[in-house]
């Protein structure tokens, strides 16, 4: 018997029973010895579009519940060799959400303290910001590589700093990012300007829009990532509607157009070899989704970001 | 032709063609010269389970598409004699909920003073208390008759003061309410003690519990709650999860045990003979009833509100 | 074994496997010798708000599966005593209203000339219209139990006779009502004025608005209706849609406050004793509710009704 | 703080987060010192018709966040007096219907040794088989109070023995039942004869049919009902399909006539005073109700089952 | 502030709030002084299989709600230098296809009488028919880029000339086509025999069937178009059955094999340079997509249209 | 007129109309005489996680309405040289996974006596154990294409050698397979050891992970294995989760990251010319999919292997 947390099996428990919690793994009080840990942000109220994200951890959880240990296409087998748990959701205040922006800063400053690489379930894209805080303050700026159709950097939505809209922005603001390091892949649609997408590029970030990963793996750009990144500590944030409304319908803001899910399964795996230090799988909204299915490939990816996390030690 | 504004009928446009407006009526930039106007107000961001009531408004107004000017059951004609209007929508920040409800409040003082009597396609319960306030600036306390599973009464959730728990304790605090005046119908399910319900009883509320409702037409409380009001000005809040879920499945904080639409009915109709300054349909939740029968069951209601609102002069 | 076709038990194949025909019955490539026939007229093009019953015969079959010989609640049997079959569907035109109702006008003249009593899975209630005309050619005027939310006696809408609100209306113009015998029940909602429902009492008809059944059984509402028809040939058409939303959710032109399923059966049972020369059900659309339980209530009522054909000879 | 269990506070974590245990509550993994505990059965090939109880356990589980400690209609405050858990789900072989049965059997032997009342979470109604069995043993023979559309009292089901249809066939069989106080409310539909509901009235079963239930309160029959039963060990068997599709329309095999929501609740309300042993709620099927309501509704008289089961001590 | 209409943005009103026109665009009740003016055809009675079109307007309409004025592909600024509108929706007759495209005809005849070049949300594709008759009317025969699973060219279906099957038959018989200039882009499925693809290939068009598209970008094929039809007026009509139900689910003749959307994106963009004088998408079904996402794609692509059109003047 | 049976077309019948057959072709009771059958095994008690295939058989035949006769691609008219027909469904044990087993053994025994090439509508995967083993009784070993995203070659689920994990080692073991001649495509997902893939591989089987698929076309695979099943008689097995779920979303243990419908297109036209003994489409699960897409493509799937099935004589 392993000395590290296993998911409960699918020859113990028939899979659409037993614990709700991410792949059927125990729960963890606190990220204490633990290397990986899954966290929900069950947020929407960041949202500009439809709602519902706040149920996306719920939905992942439910949907992961298929997930065996074994990466059959990359041999990863994370539960050898790390202590993995679900450590649970943070407590946002639902009614406030410049208040919850803190609670989630506050909330993985702790986790982040007991060397824990946390991966998150969201939740609505505005969680990215108050953990990149978070990821500064432990580990000093980091990579990012960023999928989404949008770029997230708006300086206000409807006045306000704080939406799902501009955490890369207010990331910027603070510090958080190393701007030669940071990658947003599958950009796309509409917006007021060119500046949507060239401010990014101003301050030395790499923007690759959807158009140009159309027709063709990913996997050279993702070696391409990997020089350029090299050990830096690097945080990855993927928006599912990064993904064409085909393959996640269940979201909020969609932009046809989009990735598809190979692509998305080359740039997670393309991230072997990084130093990730934790991250995200956000803007899952399952009342567009009643298959579930989005859910359920969002706690795919977030199995292939377990996959690749560096080994402890 | 009439003097008055009228919907627009099946024989000159296809039902589901044409505007998208309440009753597919015309819209008014302003309330200026408007008797009753429709306003929504795209909001659940004050919501504390399933969200989606932002999405309320646009789908009460798609569904009320079928409804034609005559009320077969009161003969109540009310384009006959009222400039009705679809006043468009309050631009909430969804980002802020406190910011929404001074919004909501300036905007609602701008249509009451011009002598203009809202009904109001929520949204989440929140916007009631900004409505009040409106109200009693306008006239002075109010008399309220409140229709919902809940009393929301809280003092906080969350540690906040503004959700869509708590409007009628706001509202209280402020001043806004006649207190021997006010009567809950349709309050059950779980709680904390009895003082959810008790609370209001203390400020001299007339609580009617759903079991109290069951089995029975309330057209006979509603004579004792005309009687009772009188001609003060009188507010219509109707919480559609006041509804048991069979009849209104499409909303966020469900409770069993509920009225029907034939209550419902009897309530709104027995509003007829009050002073009724206003009204709101909310808590009508989309994603939850993608056959739109709940939207069109709160469009429905808003139309008997318009039947029963005193002919102007 | 039986002399007469019976439904396709449960022991001899899964109830979700086997042939998709009403109650999973042999199907009858002619009316001949068959002395009561389920048929199925799949059309929508007279639909005046949402569409889809086009689907409606498909999908009661479909959830005719559950359905077994014998009524607990009466005690009838109708596969003792009678020849029963799916005689399939009319071919209709579905680019042509118009043709349309000639096509089921000649098919129900054959289908009757057999003695047969058709029990009709609709469509949209135009269909009603061309079956009156081939009942009136075969038993001259008839009596009309129609259960409704609309009284369906527009002159014309958008300036046309043949649509699904204008049936009763040419079936009277033919002449083919037993105007003393006609009784509407479950009328309610909007309209243009008081002549909506006031000129069938006109011409003789009993009009009972749902408000008149809410609260209580239809039984005796029964009773005097069967001592006023009494032997006269008697025709059922009932519309899903005067079954309250909650109840029927899968129909195009929904109004709250309607009948609900106990009284949908009390009606129906109701007619035991009467000579019943046919029946339909109509307005079921099977996209405005997935559960498939609308059509599943409907398939039930053409039991009910089967369950209170006069027995042969 | 109190010495019991309680669920976590929606001022603790939002609603839609934190664990989706039943009611929010702590899990165990044992029933040792747990007064009453909630077990999830998923299972459903025992079902004739539709599938998809299998995943009732977990949705309900979900759906039972919105459930606060106080019961407001009838006082009840379960967790002042009795410790209460999760106690998960029972590990059935989903692909053997027998041998699922011999482990629920075996499984509840283990909850009932430590004094545990049960409440289970189905799961299709072959599980109350084996529950009853497992009571038995404990108790002797039980006072059954079985809600349902149907009688379940068959004797095979496609030849087989075991199957959602026969579970009171096979616990008469084994002597689990005291037969002067079994009550089935709520049987309705189609069958194959007389004798389907006739089968338990032999033995000395009271069967009370949906169409006796129409139109009245059901407090009158529940307290018949406690005055036959007394202190009888009582066991509670409530099948969601006793209720009418419209309250309940996430079910595999519904029969439209059913119960409503009032009186699902006069009836677990109305078993305070009996000797509850324990109690389920099956047949809740998620894939038919994409709203979640059916399994709140089902949570929810899980709920009332917990407040009405006899203090501990 | 531009002299044109914009788009209501996103800081002045939540996007699910607002006026529900196309990109909440201002409406006009005529075209007189609009360049581009997007119009709705509510329509499906030509429909052969799944309902549904005639809700499609309405939904394009709600869910454009995210589309902003810039284009970040292309660098299209529409609004810069066109006048656009929501010219609202023909009031087709519902129950009379025939006389249906008659009134669009007119209908187009006065919209085209005004210069504006109008982008029309279907619908069922029976509307091109009489659109590239006022083509025809005002600028002679028309290049035609058709976009579609089929080739829409039957004679007749069911004996009738008028269907959502064979308005580009009509079409040419009506000399409104010029030959050597039509292109049938994603042609697939089945048939009844070569023919079917055949017919149009012995007028001169140009048929590309679906596989001939698959694994390739179709931007080479663009411009082979554009080099062929030159500066000839040019008709673009996109069915959006065309895209593999993959990415396009709610329609009601679906194929699969088809197109995706960055295929579907590559043929609007590709027209850039052509002199479009007029567009549709058609054969959105709501029903069928309750995520709203195939009507989002709709009106993206309609977008994309607008951004395509020739500059005025 | 043919001499063999045709689809019943959509010119004497609407499409939604009509029995509800596979292809709208004729019934047969038996095969004799019938070159290539439809037959359904309305099964899902061998599923491992979501339930529902047991109404897979009942949808894709639904859902097959829009077939015509002529395949447009490959020039195939089966209809022209087959007797093909409609042979209805095996009247599994819906409570006994192993009894089932048997029943479709020898069901398919009787089949194969008549020289009928099978085509079944599954349906969980078990089914195709069953059927290799009549035909390896018929045809000795044979060749197999199985399409997957699982190897479905566990020893065991649960302790169960019978389950939808597991036909392949079976029938395996039964010695039904030409080991140098088995071929799995579209392998992926989690497992838990390379054991998974490669305990094929070491009986000579070619396993072709998805990724090994992933951007491009199948056709020169197909070639490959044409090469080296010779005429060999040939089974193809597939099971719709091969497909990426954004092209088969209604199904039960859905892999991102799959096939899309060109490539499985490719796959079962790439059979032609092969020595195909029979086919299954398995695993559409409909009430995740309420579009009825995937059982459309299903349905179309199936018709591509009737395309190709060898001429008779
Ligand atoms: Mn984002
Ligand atoms: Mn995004
Ligand atoms: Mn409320
Ligand atoms: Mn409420
Ligand atoms: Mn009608
Ligand atoms: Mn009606
Ligand atoms: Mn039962
Ligand atoms: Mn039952
Ligand atoms: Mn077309
Ligand atoms: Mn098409
Ligand atoms: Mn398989
Ligand atoms: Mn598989």
């Amino acid at each position: 018997m392993s000395q590290y947390n296993q998911p409960l099996g699918g020859n113990e428990m028939p899979r659409f029973g037993g614990p709700a919690t991410m792949m059927r793994l125990p729960t963890a009080a606190s990220a204490e010895g633990i290397d990986a840990g899954f966290i929900g942000i069950p947020m929407d109220i960041g949202s500009s579009n439809r709602p519902g994200t706040r149920l996306g951890p719920r939905q992942i959880r439910d949907e992961s519940r298929m997930l065996r240990p074994y990466n059959m296409a990359t041999g990863a087998a994370p539960f050898e060799h790390m202590q993995v748990a679900d450590l649970g959701d943070v407590p946002i205040n639902t009614f406030d959400l410049k208040k919850s922006v803190q609670i989630i800063a506050s909330h993985y400053a702790e986790v982040l303290s007991h060397g824990c690489r946390p991966l998150t379930l969201g939740g609505d894209h505005t969680l990215t910001w108050p953990i990149l805080r978070a990821m500064r303050d432990r580990h000093g700026p980091v990579a990012l590589i960023h999928v989404d159709a949008h770029a997230d950097i708006n300086d206000e939505m409807f006045g306000e700093k704080v939406a799902h809209g501009c955490p890369f922005r207010r990331a910027w603001e603070e510090g958080c990012l190393i701007n030669d390091k940071v990658f947003q892949i599958g950009l796309r649609g509409t917006g007021y300007s060119p500046e949507d997408f060239d401010w990014g590029r101003d301050k030395g970030w790499r923007v690759i829009p959807a158009e140009e990963c159309w027709w063709k793996s990913l996997t050279p750009l993702m070696e391409e990532i990997r020089a350029r990144i090299g050990d830096a500590p690097c945080y990855l944030s993927f928006d599912i509607d990064s993904l064409d409304p085909a393959f996640a319908p269940g979201t909020g803001t969609v932009e046809p157009g989009g990735l598809n899910t190979w692509q998305a399964l080359e740039i997670v795996r393309g991230c072997a070899g990084l130093n990730l230090v934790g991250g995200d799988l956000v803007e899952v909204s399952p009342p567009y989704d009643p298959s579930g299915n989005t859910a359920l490939i969002g706690a795919n990816l977030l199995y292939e970001m377990l996959s690749v996390l560096p080994h402890k030690g």
